[in-house]
């Protein structure tokens, strides 16, 4: 049976097919089966998908995926034949009886995941499996391999290889714009790949792109290091571990995250670390809320580790407020060329000093419990900051860039106290609402400036904050609801919601 | 910011729009987030889908669940804000950490699940949970309930209520189209639904179908069972327990049935039944394969009955070749028919007589092991095949048909056997394999007839079994794939699987 193809955007990322579905039940096929594609020049297997009306008898729904494997055209012919689901389909299966599955069974599975072989209820199987039943250490060690050796694995000349990581949760963590040119500075090798925000206020690719381009390709990244011993790129631009990427789209709407340590460790592994120091903040609104689960966390990255061939420290870290005094992309980029520049807030130049002290010591540059100092020294001495512009410069930005001439949002509100007492809580999960109600991180320009300390005593009347935002829209609305989600806390004030005990008015 | 709607035949069954992606990043929004939508209207809630060019930048992809819910047409303008997860969700989440969930929790589920406000993403997640964590029998009972609540009931005058469900794997398992009318003759009430096809060779729905219509709706069925005392109807036509059909749709590509014993019960539980029995086919491709297992699912369907007020007797039956020896919807209902007008094969009348009579003697119409005599007679009498007219009839089909006159596939073929001996297995799925490729169930005239009984000793050159079909072209396919697979083995010849031996000619 020959059926004439039609353009069709869906399922993106896929190789899918829809039928009408009497003719899907003309053949005895149903949603999700597989089907062999023959057309003219090449064949493919698909996933079938079936429509009342979308396509018509005799008619098949190609999407771009498909079309570029078969080298289709609209209206060209296609016959089509059943084929077996892929074999990880059983892997899976057995992973969900509660069997531990073996190296070649999680190749088998990443193999299938990468190519975009398996659909997304074969998907949320495999990662409602894995976050039910857990995985042993040699599991993860399996999983851990075969997601970095199934993508591009980078090649950089210099070694030994320095990484770090944060697992995130904390607004305003930009310490990678402070520790990559610290370590960079102190001759050390670091080829650092960050995230942008998928839910955060805004990630560490998103400040950077403030200030460079972020988007490269493997050989770019090699060469960019080679020259400058750093680099803060996307690693959305390069390839790594990108069977995580795909598994991410069924685990975000479920908030599981079963392959979390895994997920990091194999993108390490990939760019062939050799040294990584991991950032656990623990607190409000971050992955990790007590101390037990940080030193579990700790445990099972320093052994994963160990098992892969990568040396870990982590450092538990205090994660109950946003790290220094902006959040956004621009905000934060300015705030950490300060801090470059020698003027940064405590609390930030602390943290990155003392991340980057870590890698120095492993690094034999300083000698042990003196890499914070030595890391504050190369701060200081301005060393860092001619690193930053060279980094800045070799990813293809503005090396005279400095923190006054970042563009910030030019629309911005302060919000100021309505009676006086000691600032109790700065609120995460609120800061970061409110950032991304004015624009942050797809508006550079927008965020939030806190101008107040947890801890400080305030008079009535201070400036708590302020809102930035480059539409006046936008920041209306982020006032409207920082009026209501209250992100700065008096003491006394917090069990006052109702409206009249408001804390804010300007 | 407005949208304008765009038509979409995409996510059947489901409140999906789908977004730009970069539309979506604007808005904050991620693929499977729910949106709140307010068109001219009316508003609804949806689930969001992204594509990079199916939909341009300000155009809002609608597909007929949402024109329908929100009264669109192509154009208008659709505005929306982001909404939460259902708070069944928390609850599939908490059933994934392994606690046991309430009435509520399952009824809130069952819900969302009805009124297709989870995606597959969800749903799967949830029958991964219940696969992997198992139901408590507390658990068990809220979900066949709440799955039966959350649907229609019927709701019969003449009480009590009989049923029977067999679940199935073995073909040519026609016997309700017996134990109905003799349950009926004999004055007991007996409203039976049945199942299509979705990967054995025929159901139950698909063979009366050959007889008479079969998609009623609820009181339509209450009539004709008001009126005739039974009815052979397809499920599919009324909306009992409709959320195990929208699971079934995520079970099915992962081959896993965490609901069948909740799912059998709900819908027995829908139709008022007092009292069931359960056929439970034994064998090679059935879905119990030892006595042990036989044993634990009669214990759960008794216990699951007794907790929600339905009185259940298993049968456990030989399941290890086809009952009678037709398998194919008109092939059956001509067995079925000769059955009733007395020359029925051994196989398909003692199993008939022996889970009719369960229902007898259990009806009270029979004593206490005199049930399937009973049924003997009833069938013997005529009295059965007078009652089958009679709902053939009622259901709209024509009373005069005999087992002469249903009209078989035009085209068939006799496989012989190359040598002698004795018919040591009959192989169910290759049986089944065969029926679907000639046609069946979709061509009611395709199927097999086997010649030969499991046991029976042949000559060289005997007639094994013959093929049917209403296409000459599947008919060639169908004896292909017979000579490959071998349907019917005979002794000595089981491992000689290689060419040069194989049993068939024609």
């Amino acid at each position: 049976m020959k059926f004439k193809a039609k353009s069709l955007d869906v399922a993106e990322g896929r190789l899918e097919v829809i039928l009408n579905d009497r003719d899907a039940k003309d053949l005895g096929l149903h949603p999700n089966d597989r089907v062999n594609l023959f057309a003219k020049h090449r064949g493919a297997v698909a996933i079938v998908n079936t429509t009342k009306t979308f396509v018509g008898r005799g008619e098949i729904g190609v999407n771009r995926e498909v079309k570029k494997a078969c080298k289709l055209k609209d209206g060209y012919a296609i016959s089509l034949t059943p084929a077996e689901k892929p074999k990880s389909i059983e892997h899976i299966k057995k992973k969900m009886k509660g069997i531990a599955l073996s190296e070649s069974e999680y190749d088998a599975i990443i193999k299938d995941v990468t190519a975009n072989n398996l659909s997304e209820i074969e998907l949320t199987a495999f990662v409602s499996a894995l976050y039910i039943n857990k995985m042993s250490m040699d599991e993860t060690v399996f999983l851990t391999k075969k997601m970095a050796e199934n993508g591009e694995m980078l090649n950089l000349k210099k070694k030994p290889i320095f990484d770090k990581h944060s697992i995130g949760g904390v607004p305003g963590n930009k310490i990678t714009l402070l520790v990559v040119p610290i370590v960079a500075a102190a001759g050390l090798v670091i080829p650092k790949t960050s995230s942008r925000a998928i839910t955060s206020a805004c990630g560490t690719a998103d400040i950077m792109e403030v200030l460079a381009p972020v988007t490269f390709n493997a050989s770019e990244i090699e060469e960019i290091v080679n020259n400058t011993n750093g680099i803060i790129a996307w690693g959305g631009g390069v390839n790594l571990a990108p069977a995580d990427d795909i598994l991410i789209r069924v685990e975000y709407p479920l908030g599981i995250d079963p392959l979390a340590i895994a997920s990091v460790m194999a993108k390490k592994y990939a760019v062939g670390a050799n040294f990584v120091v991991i950032d656990l903040p623990m607190g409000e609104g971050t992955k990790v809320a007590t101390m037990e689960e940080a030193k579990r966390f700790a445990r099972d990255f320093v052994e994963l580790g160990e098992r892969i061939g990568i040396s870990v420290e982590c450092a538990i870290t205090y994660g109950d407020k946003p790290i220094g005094r902006a959040v956004g992309p621009a905000l934060e980029a300015q705030e950490a060329l300060k801090a470059l520049e020698g003027e940064g807030p405590s609390s930030l130049v602390e943290k990155s000093t003392e991340i980057a002290g870590i890698i120095l010591e492993a690094g034999g540059v300083a000698r042990k419990g003196r890499g914070k100092q030595e890391a504050l020294e190369i701060l200081n001495s301005g060393k860092a900051l001619a690193k930053m512009r060279e980094i800045i410069a070799a990813q293809g930005g503005d090396p005279k860039v400095t923190s006054e001439n970042v563009q910030v949002g030019k629309y911005s509100e302060k919000v100021f106290s309505a009676g006086g007492g000691y600032v109790t809580h700065i609120v995460n999960t609120a800061i970061v609402q409110i950032a991304r109600t004015a624009g942050s991180p797809k508006d550079e320009g927008a965020g939030i400036l806190l101008h107040v300390s947890k801890g400080e005593k305030i008079e009535k009347d201070s400036v708590l904050f302020e809102i930035l935002s480059d539409s006046e829209y936008k920041l209306e609305q982020a006032l409207k609801l920082a009026e209501q989600i209250q992100p700065v806390i008096l003491e006394g004030m917090l069990l006052k919601r109702i409206p009249e005990y408001t804390i804010f008015g300007h």
